[in-house]
């Protein structure tokens, strides 16, 4: 009976419409109820807790989010530092740039015919159509914008950074990268080459041969080398994919060089992937504990749900909540403007992990 | 190009946080998004034309939206007529009875050792925990209340509404069931053999062999007949299961004995089951057109989300955009006190189709 | 390093291609692998593992398998006996019937115009075409064999016992309903009033009053009485669906009558949804356990997949390893001709559980 | 009348169970079934087309498929030259190594303690365990490895080639990377710095500063330009991420540079993600029509199922069918050796793309 009592310890208090109730208010009350509700309005608690522990939260952003949508969030959670570290997909970046320089995502139907489609220059991504040519276009301003850079390696973290001052100063539009230049906020994109932005910077070699060159193996080293420095890490994921991993590889790869970091002091991850066919985007934050990536004892949610649904309503109520308490915050100061990532003050070791 | 003109006609409006922005003042803005987000916002705006509209809205309920917290956001929409008839599983109807006769859900986890729980009587949904004895000693006080009925066949629909006056003659506690008998709404269980609830009526035929008859083909005959008589129909599904097809099939039944009804005038469904299996929960309403369960002009909307995310958003929003017209809508005017319904006055035929 | 030792006891045995290999062999080295791959090859085992012990196996079927292709592969099931019982949705008896009265469906495509099919009264389950007047047609042949019955209440298992007989007396052609009725399989449709069947029952009462009761409470009773009676049981859930519980509530309802049952002592799942949603079509089988509803020492296994890609690979498996240990097990005798299911010999009693 | 006889053309076959069939025996059959039963056997057929045409196949792996033992499986097939061009996820090129290497993943549960896994130094995905410290002993053999390699950017195809051979010399045992070696399959790793290959090559960095570059943007341009001079290709895909969309991108690349290609010929992709979110893991192939990954009139497929479960049945079948027309076929001829891919004879230019 008592281990009966242990158990049943908080009721379920079911939820109650109260109209013109403001986002936090609603997640307040689904603190209360049971399945993905709950999660999400734990997700809310989770986030809130990063913001006042002293951390760096990094912010994974996966799936067609620019396009769909949820771009100036995201450089709202850059620029008022709810998130102090991004890493992207590059379809993201690509279509954070694209409205940037004052083209547009439409709505259409996943229903369309897609033969037409290709027929009048239309891509689709399910239900959001774009134009063709406006990308063909895209891609051969990022390879003119290569072409003015040196003929070396840079670290997506650089090459991004340098980007968006390109973005920002042509343009003077919010975004993504705008936003993450201006507030110095790093971006790693490791997946580059599978994307536009890395369509472009090929074409650049076309006609430079030491142009667009990428060190995704460099962006390993920087984005350990800040897990290393700070130590007290948290993760934010959107929709799994390779930025999932890679904030999750930063800590193994950081614990490395510097034992007992021992993963995420906080992971919070909102995917549709399930976990039972093994891939990493559907993975369990139990399951990243066995790696280490996440610590043992973290404070962890995941919301199965789509970021469409749960981003607008989440970050209106963390907004609501927590915004004195993300104003106040120690904030991790990064000088991103050399070919050395600058920390507090300290530029990290010349291509090498921070040992 | 002007082919592309005429797909390219909406551009998506990124959303922005808002701080202290009202659920549905955040819903607005999702309506220029993506995805499911956007199929959120368009949920809103049809619910609201079918409240606009002089149509009869089914609401079916399926998955474990009263353990999980969601009873009384039903109850809810019920008394205040956001919706005129129900159709649920028997499960949710059981856990609503449960809450209302004082016993409680709790929060568990996933994670719970099952074995564990089983030796201390604790049953399990997902992350929600209920007490094993309390649900033995609710089946007691079902197969009691069936024993005070007449010897003969109940529709699911009488039996319900007797049962909904019984609790709330014992409890005074709103509910699901305690709201329709309020509100005179009908509920509709076509699947009570399987839940615990059909456990219970069982139960008190092991007393009295007459007992906890329910004529489940009689429900068949009264859906149908309250689509007959009143033609324009809305459909909104909560998790698809026995409800969202038999909402559907009253359409297709109404349309043998009364030709030219045409389907649902609306159909909004929020479900997580997906289309490529073939199975009828995750079925799109396209699908349900080739049937003519959903009129071949309907507005409709799927949104693929766990209820618990979307309901408290969705629900707060209505109530908040729409309660005057909600007040002002010509509702259909039932009597469920005998063994036919009465509606706007006019009785059905005694156990027939109406023609 | 001991415990490291003791977890990592099993190597992966990557899999190889061995052209000519039977389902069986394919399936046996399967069990080498990993992930769905992993669990199919041990839905065989589990299954053979039945076979091999003294129990009544249930068969749950939901989702459009019969629509889908999958009906003779479950009438192949009932005739050899692999299963004992089955419960099923309406939709796949009617679909059945539809077939075995000679009319056929049809392959389609999932991107069909709807409205186009509509208009040619073709119906469509995804990617499967139905002609619409033949369901009509259907529907008065049931109503015409209702019309035959007793004025009184039927089970659904006796209604489907003598629709079965019917079937097979007008038609002599193979299926799930008419293999059931020759090979004294019991089949239970709980959800009966949410399907064409149901519908055509309803339109048998627009003749006659009495006609088409179906007594869906006294399936309960049935269906616990066998767990009463034989005690040892297990499950094998195609879908999910009504089914599924209404399999697992017979061990929870026996066990309220004869102390002791435990649950099933097999347990076995092909099913396409997931447990995050709560619903009770994705719930683990850990999770019945906490209910009881499966035995906590079961051999258990869920195959995350859809029953068309597994169901042709694991019977034809199984078919080629344990025909004989099928042919040999001592299977439940049941006569299913009376009013009350007759097991081993042994009637039950008159409507009320076995005590 | 007679549209509905021109869509009702083609009857479901019922499947049934034939004893010892073989697995090509039991898909022939599929054929004639529905869902994804009809995909999985629509997939064989799509692909032994490919084969019977003259095209270059790519090879798309994403999901733990060597960690969960499908990795000799994929050495067959390019081997035997079932496909001409890998493209993978880092993570299943590691796993594939580890297991070369002489090490093992394990058979472990899904439920395991994942804190009692960390301090056994065990990693888990999903149900498969692996040993941490043997992971560390491969970085840090890959960081040996990187060492040798000239102080300059390499593609990962060529990086990918050179490390197989060097797997080979030193074990002699077959695997995607020495398969591939052998056979001269280049092998694309577009994200090669999200996985523990990247990790292995940072860490080579470390003691030499000009150790472990991937010139990713090269890889663009190596697989754009096998489109170019081949013009027909194929496009297999198994569990999407970045491999997908990487294989589809290379068409529109080489479109860039050589109108009229116009996408793949042959799609067949065998994934669990689903299309209504807008992640490109899940996107139709219908939507990759709009973009021109896919040709208008391509043949197509998209099966919706783990591939531990299809793969091993697929190629089963596949070798049993097609053995004869693969081995004829007009291979694509490689010679890797070189920093530029040298086809049919002829060099690639030198880091730009052909025109």
């Amino acid at each position: 009976m008592s281990e009966k009592r242990r158990l049943l310890h908080t009721p379920v208090e079911p939820f109650t419409i109260e109209p013109h109730a403001s986002a936090d208010q609603v997640l307040d009350r689904m603190r209360g109820i049971s399945f993905q509700g709950r999660n999400l309005a734990t997700a809310h608690d989770v986030w809130r807790k990063m913001l006042g522990d002293d951390c760096v939260i990094f912010l994974g952003v996966a799936g067609a989010l620019s396009a769909g949508g949820l771009r100036l969030v995201i450089a709202q959670l850059i620029t008022q530092r709810f998130v102090d570290c991004v890493v992207s997909t590059g379809a993201n970046l690509y279509h954070d740039l694209h409205e940037c320089r004052g083209r547009r995502h439409f709505q259409g139907s996943p229903a369309a015919d897609d033969r037409a489609l290709q027929a009048a220059h239309i891509d689709r991504v399910y239900d959001t159509f774009m134009d063709e040519e406006e990308f063909i276009e895209n891609d051969n301003w990022i390879a003119a914008f290569a072409s003015t850079l040196d003929p070396r390696p840079y670290t997506s973290r650089e090459l991004l950074y340098r980007l968006g001052g390109h973005l920002w100063s042509e343009t003077g539009r919010d975004g993504i990268l705008t936003a993450a230049y201006r507030a110095n906020v790093p971006i790693f994109c490791p997946a580059i080459a599978d994307s536009s932005i890395g369509m472009g910077l090929s074409q650049a070699r076309q006609e430079a041969s030491g142009a667009g060159h990428v060190d995704v193996i460099g962006d390993i080293i920087e984005s350990a080398n800040i897990v290393i420095r700070k130590r007290r890490t948290a993760s934010v994921v959107l929709g799994g994919g390779t930025p999932k991993n890679f904030i999750n590889q930063a800590s193994v790869q950081a614990e490395f060089y510097s034992a007992g970091i021992g993963g995420h002091q906080y992971a919070l991850q909102i995917v549709t992937d399930v976990p039972h066919f093994g891939g990493a985007s559907g993975s369990t934050l139990d399951e990243a504990q066995s790696w280490g990536k996440v610590a043992a004892g973290a404070d962890q949610v995941t919301v199965n749900v789509d970021a469409t649904v749960a981003l607008p309503f989440l970050t209106t109520a963390l907004a609501s909540t927590s915004a004195d308490i993300c104003a106040d915050r120690r904030r991790a100061a990064f000088d991103l403007s050399g070919r050395e990532i600058i920390l507090d003050g300290e530029a990290f070791p010349d291509g090498r992990f921070e040992t």
